[in-house]
Parts: C-alpha cells; structure tokens; sequence
C-alpha cells in the first residue's frame, strides 16, 4: 500500500523535523473543552475571536476578521489576496433535552452508558450522566440522563472533556473538529494570502456553507476549498501514517482539484483516502451557487464522535507541513 | 413540564383573553377546501391573491404584493419596513395518479382504506375514492383507487373536505398547513413591519425558498425567520398548551435566535417542542445564500397528514396573539 | 392508455416521419465510449468542446461557449435571445478503487459479475474485471476487480463499451446520459434561441446545478428548463412509444409548467411516466437561488445503469422532433 511505502521511507527524515515542530497543546486543551454543539456555537466562536484578537499582532500577517450578525456561528479570517479558502467546523455531535429526561441526538453521537455530559441552561451549568440500556440495538436505544437537579427542555448537552496526552498522542472529546480549527489557527501564524473560514453545524447539514461560499466567491473570486476536518481511522486509513487526502467520502469532489492537491504533496507524509460514507462542509458547497472545487485534508482520529477520541502528534504536524505548502502552491 | 405549569397558570387569564379574540373560521372552511397539492397550488394562490386585493384596504397597513411569474406558485406581501418574514407553506400532501389506477404519495399522507378524494383533470372535477388493503404493512400497501369515470394519468388527488367545528376545535383536512397561512392572514389585518410568504411544495422539499430567502435578503436586508407551520400532537406536546415552539425537528436551527424568541413570549401561552424527524420551510432556508436564522412557532394539531386533522381553537388565538407580539419585538 | 392510443393512431405517419431523420449514430458511439465517471468528466467535456469548436460553423447559428474555469466540468452553449435551458449532464456511474482491490460505487451502477472495466491512473490504461459473488444479495455484495496490473489508489473506472446496433435500436453503456446530450448536440444543428447546458457529476447529486442556474438566470432571465436525461424503462414506459415527458420523479416539479410541455407535445408522438423514483439535475434547480420550472422530456431506455443500457431509433427521433418544436414554442 502506497501509505506504508510513504511511511517507511520517510520515517527518519520525518522524525527528526517532528522535534523541530513542538506544538504546545495547551490550547488545543482549551479548544476541545468548550461546549460547542451544532446550533450553540456561541461560546467557541467567541473563545477563537477573542483568541484571534489578542494574538493575531504576533502572526507574520494580520487578517480581516469577519464575524458576528450576519455572520451567525462563523468567523472568516482573509490574509492578504486569497485564492485558497480552509474550511473547519467549530460544532460537536451531542445530546438535546427533552421531556421525561430523554435526550435526542445532535449529530451522530457515538455514546455509552454512564458518559458525563455538560451544558448550559438558565440555572447555569448542567451536569449528566448518559443512560442507555446495552441490551438495545444501536438504533432502538432510547437515550436518557441522570442530573441531580432539573434540566431545562432543549438544553444541550457535550461530552465532559477527560483530556489524556502522551508523547505520541492527545485524547479528548471534540477533536472532531476542534483539531481542524486547531490546524486553521496554527496556519494563521504564518499564512500569507488565504481565507480561513469557521463553520456552524456541520455535524447536522444545518450550516450557512452556501452564505458563506457565495460571499467569498463574489468578494474574493475565490473557489477552491480545503476541508479541514478530521477523518475517522478505518482498515485502511492508520493514525502515524501522515496528513489524509480523501477522493471522496459520500459526496464525490471533482476528481481534477484533487489530483493537483496531491501532486503538491508529493514531498510529504499523507496517506489517500476512498470513503463511502460520512460528509463533510464540502457538501454544503455543492449545494452553493458560488462553484467551488474542494478537497479535505486531514489528520485521522480514532474513536470517531465518543468522548475519547484519539490523534497522532506527528500527524497533526505533518498535516499542518502539508497545509502550509498547499496554500503557498494551489 | 414547563407547559402544564403555564398553562395552570394562566388558565382564567387565558379564557378571558379568548373571548375577546373571536374569530370567524368560516374563511379557514373555504381556505382548507381548495385544492392544492404540491405543485399545483394555483388555486390556492389564487384564492389567497384575490384575499388580499380585496381586504387590504381595509387592513391597518397595506402590503406591496408580489406573485405571478418568477413568484411561480408563492407569494410575498412586503409590510412596511420588515425585519422578519413569516414564512407558511399553501401545498397540502396528496396522491398522483400512474397507470393501473395506481396512486403515487405527495409527500406522506395518512390515509385509510376509502377515503374521499377529489382533483381535477382535463374533463373537470373528479371523485374518486382511497383503495388500500388493510392487511399489508403501510410501507408495502399499493394505493389504488376507484372512480366512476377515467381519471387523465399524472391528476393530482387531495382529500374531499369533511369541516366540522364545536366551540373549541376544528377538524378538516388541509390545516397542514392552511392553518399555518390563515394565521399569517389574520396578522395581516394588523401588521405594521413584516414580510409574510406563501410557499409552495414545502411537503415535497420542492419548493423555492432558496429564491425566496434570497429575494428578499438582497431587497430588505431581512435575514431572521418564523416558520408557521404546524405541530403533530404527541406525548409531550398537547391541543389546548397554547403555541408550540419548537427547538428542532429534523433540522437544528440557531439556538441563540430560538432563545431569543423564547424570551418574547413570557407571557403568552406556549409549549416547547424537541423533535427528531419532520421538517419545514426552514429546511430550505439553510440551502439558501441568505444568513437566515428561523424558528418554528406553531398551532398542534392531531392527525397529522389525515383527513380529519384537528386544532384547537383558543392555540390558533394563543399563535396569534404570540405572533403579534413577535413580529413587534424581534 | 394515452400512450398506446397515440401510439396506434400515429403509427403510419410516424414510420414515414422516421425514414426522413436518418440519423448516423457513429457519434453517440464515440460519445458513449468516452470515460467520465461523475467527477471526472474531463476527457467529455474536451469531446465535446472539440466537437463544438469543429462543427458550429456548419450550423444554422454559432452559440457562444462558456466553458473552463469557473465552469468546471461543464458546458454552457448560448443560442440567440434565449428563453429555455436544456440541461443534459456529461458523468456515468462506475466504480472507485479502494485498498485491497475493492470497488466503492460511483452512482448506482447495475452490475454483474465480470463486467469489464476501463479507467486510467498514472501509468496510463486500465483494463479490470468487475467481481460480485452471486450468492449475496445485492446491498451486501462486495465488489472488487482483477485486473493485470496494479491500479492506483483512488482510480475511476466505468464500463468498456460493448457496442451494438440494429436497424431499430443501439445498445451500449452510458447511454444514461450521452443519449441525452446526443440530443442535445442535435438540436445544435438548427437552434436559435436556447442554451444547452452541459453538466458534470449528476448521478453523485454532486454537480455545479446551482451556480449554472443562477448564472444563466442572471444574465438571460432564463428560468425555464427542459431536462434531457434518459427514463428507465418499466412497466408504464416501453421502447418504442415516443418520447417521454415525465410528471414526477423522486421530485415533483410545478405542474403548469408541464401542462405547458404536454400542450404543446399534442402532434408527437409520446407517452406520459408519474414515477416515484429517481432524480435528475432538476433537483439541484430545486436548490438553486433562481426561481426555475423544469420538466424531463426524454428517451426510455432498458437495462439501466448497465454496460446494456438500449434505445430505440424511432425514440430517439421523436424526441429530437419534439425538443425542436418545444424549443420554438416555449
């Protein structure tokens, strides 16, 4: 498989310029710990706007922002005269509550019985414990919460973070796509003509993709998307293999855009990805009247939407390496 | 539950508000008995034109009309200085006749063997009646028909009506989602800034609100939506709790636009909805290019999709008066 | 039925009608050879755009061509002052390599065991040999290919063609749509008012439906559109009856606009499909922000979706005959 081939070759080289690029991911931390589910993005919009704000005086180029009222749950940063715009969503799978503490699912949640959630309502912060009977098949499980007090109906409800980190690996819930904001944020340090865009409710189809695909086109000319989203581990696809590049994943991209992404990638780590299922903002542009090409870029997690998802340090940078070039050379 | 609360709460307040809102339903009568299912909604349009040229003067402020054309089978009515739309769709569900007497679903009507259904095809006015054998699973029921005389293949059927009215309910087919659109006309009588639209082929998710929600962001910068549409009753959401509205069907708007709603309609009388399946006009609005924010706020009604739908009368007054209030404040 | 009257009534007329459009079919040959899976419709739009740039010299009128860019994959030809669009989409169904020789569909290609297989990857020419085991059922089936040589990761492939005609019919894979584009080109030879919209990835849902709509509804005002995509063949629609106009798929279009179609269809010979399955580039018009009718006009075809796919002359004629007319009068 040409992924191992990549892998065992480069091994060396790659190890050594992974010590050149320690990341600290102390705010990576901080990123997946805020409750931001499909809908609510309130909170992680104004964590990345504040955070944009106070460091974007350090970046080699500060951006436009964009963000608020019409702008909804986004924010769009433009540095210098864009061609490329970086597509990452800022919401979570999670739970909504409804009466006779039943929760239904936002996104697909991928849960077990006893899983700490977190929220917010009128009282302030809520606390939950998931309740799913395990002698149920998937699709019948009626999901349920514990709380010690009274949850007000439509609150929701994320993963409480339980952050693990190793040499190699972070654990945390919300990489999805937390990771691929993380990546955005990273690039904005350096980035010198591009768009990063953060989306709203990508883990419902209920985003403003084609909005915010038409104002960029018609401002910008710009029409070429790379999703930054994470991508689940599967028999083929490995954490420590690189950064990914998807063919397709339920929707099929024009086949041409992502030939030349991986003709640019020739000198670096990534492995290729076929999927048939699973979608990403890219099919919100489809759907756009501005006629973007897109192709998704990302590191591979395990553990796919449960609070425990899983990724390879190495392979958040060699993303990040992959990001930094495609964007100077697309 | 939020809901009962309330509703004990304000029940003599409520009655006596109820008295005061006596409203003539004979017109809902004539609105739910027009044909019109999803993609032929012209004589709804045409009924609901000839509505408005007639009464507008005599209603506190008079709209700007927009159909015909371009309009297809919606129309728009431009209240002073909007910054909102209502949004409530004319098409009920129906079948369409296929060779073999074989009826083919309009959206998802429910329906019992013998119902009566009427159409029109090149020869006029026809009658025909629901065949459908008990003893299959609904999903595998082949629907036929009967009818006393050859029916053009492609006619389109909806349910004859069968009104019936007490002091506190009516009962007819078509208040999905006539009802919806019956309370957008009462607010017409009064409305001072606002923009009210009738949509077409909403239970076919073929409708034009892309076009729509376009129009008039780019003519009226308006980008905030409430969806009139009805609520099927179920265990949490009762006839008689005043308005419904809702958190989420199958779609997930904005919470911060529902939360805003919410707060306006502290002293009115409504339930909250969380729902995992259905859809509406909404739907349509996050395909669209225009940044719209929406938020269902709706009459229940019982029998969803059947002949003998059901609403209560003092909720249709509650919607109203919420509605008023809304369209105000927001 | 109305087919089999017309059908009969037309039979002598129709058969004289015929000898006089004596079509050469050595083109839709080579057009139905060209591989171009949804998303890599390239090799067919440069057949196509050669073609174009070669003959239009020798037609009635030369339409401007909008192509590359920002148009993708697709092809806009503008004819005079134009008030209709044909839409007629370029990709077929096929399969993508994934690891360890399986196949994941492209569209809903009907297959069999040992259907031969073509595509192209960076070493130039692929030959494959489709595997199905026939003793799982369909949904289940895993499919991979053999073939001599490796195939890159991510590799396309679609039918080898297997052409076969006879006096009344043509047989061949992708006849699903470059039959419909075949017309198409036909009706280039004496347009002069209309475009002709050639499209990119419609059996994926994935094409550019949206932006080529509003475009050409911006700069034309063209809001009305004809789809020429073929029908399957079923138990209502027979080779050999004429064109078919179609009331509905899994979409329902508005109905005026197709008692338009049939009025002005009475002299051609055609019959009538109310389907309830499949779809077409209407339905991403339904998606788009400009406001457009459309109707499906189209030739029956068998074995749909299969190296197989067959046509008949006599349709194919009517067909042409009736765009013609329809191009003149709507």
């Amino acid at each position: 498989m040409k992924t191992k081939k990549i892998y065992r070759k480069k091994r060396n080289t790659t190890k050594k310029k992974y010590f050149k690029h320690n990341i600290d991911y102390s705010f990576l931390k901080k990123l997946t710990a805020v409750h931001a589910p499909s809908g609510e993005e309130d909170r992680v919009v104004e964590f990345i706007v504040n955070y944009v704000k106070k460091n974007k005086h350090k970046w080699k180029h500060a951006p436009k922002i964009f963000h608020g009222g019409k702008y909804k749950n986004n924010i769009i940063l433009v540095f210098g005269k864009p061609r490329v715009a970086i597509f990452s969503h800022l919401d979570s799978v999670g739970f909504m509550v409804n009466y006779h503490n039943i929760l239904y699912k936002i996104g697909g949640p991928n849960f077990k019985n006893g899983t700490k959630l977190i929220g917010y309502d009128h009282h302030g912060k809520v606390n939950a414990k998931l309740i799913s009977r395990n002698n149920l098949k998937r699709k019948n499980k009626k999901i349920t919460y514990k709380s010690k007090r009274k949850v007000d109906i439509g609150t929701n409800l994320t993963y409480l973070q339980n952050w693990k980190e190793t040499r190699n690996t972070v654990q945390t819930c919300s990489l999805d796509n937390r990771l691929g904001s993380f990546i955005s944020l990273k690039l904005a340090e350096t980035l010198e003509n591009g768009i990063l865009i953060f989306t709203a409710s990508e883990e419902t189809s209920g985003g403003d993709i084609s909005f915010l695909a038409d104002t960029i086109y018609k401002k910008y000319k710009v029409r070429r998307a790379l999703i930054s989203d994470i991508i689940p581990t599967s028999k083929s696809i490995r954490m420590g293999n690189g950064a990914v590049i998807s063919f397709r994943d339920i929707n099929i991209p024009r086949r041409s855009f992502i030939n030349e992404v991986i003709k640019n990638s020739e000198n670096f780590k990534y492995q290729l990805e076929v999927a048939n299922k699973g979608g990403t903002d890219g099919e919100g542009l489809i759907y756009s009247p501005a006629p973007f090409d897109f192709c998704q870029v990302a590191t591979a997690i395990s553990n796919y939407h449960s609070p425990r998802e899983k990724a390879n340090k190495q392979d958040i940078v060699e993303t990040i390496k992959l990001y930094k070039h495609l964007m100077k050379k697309l």
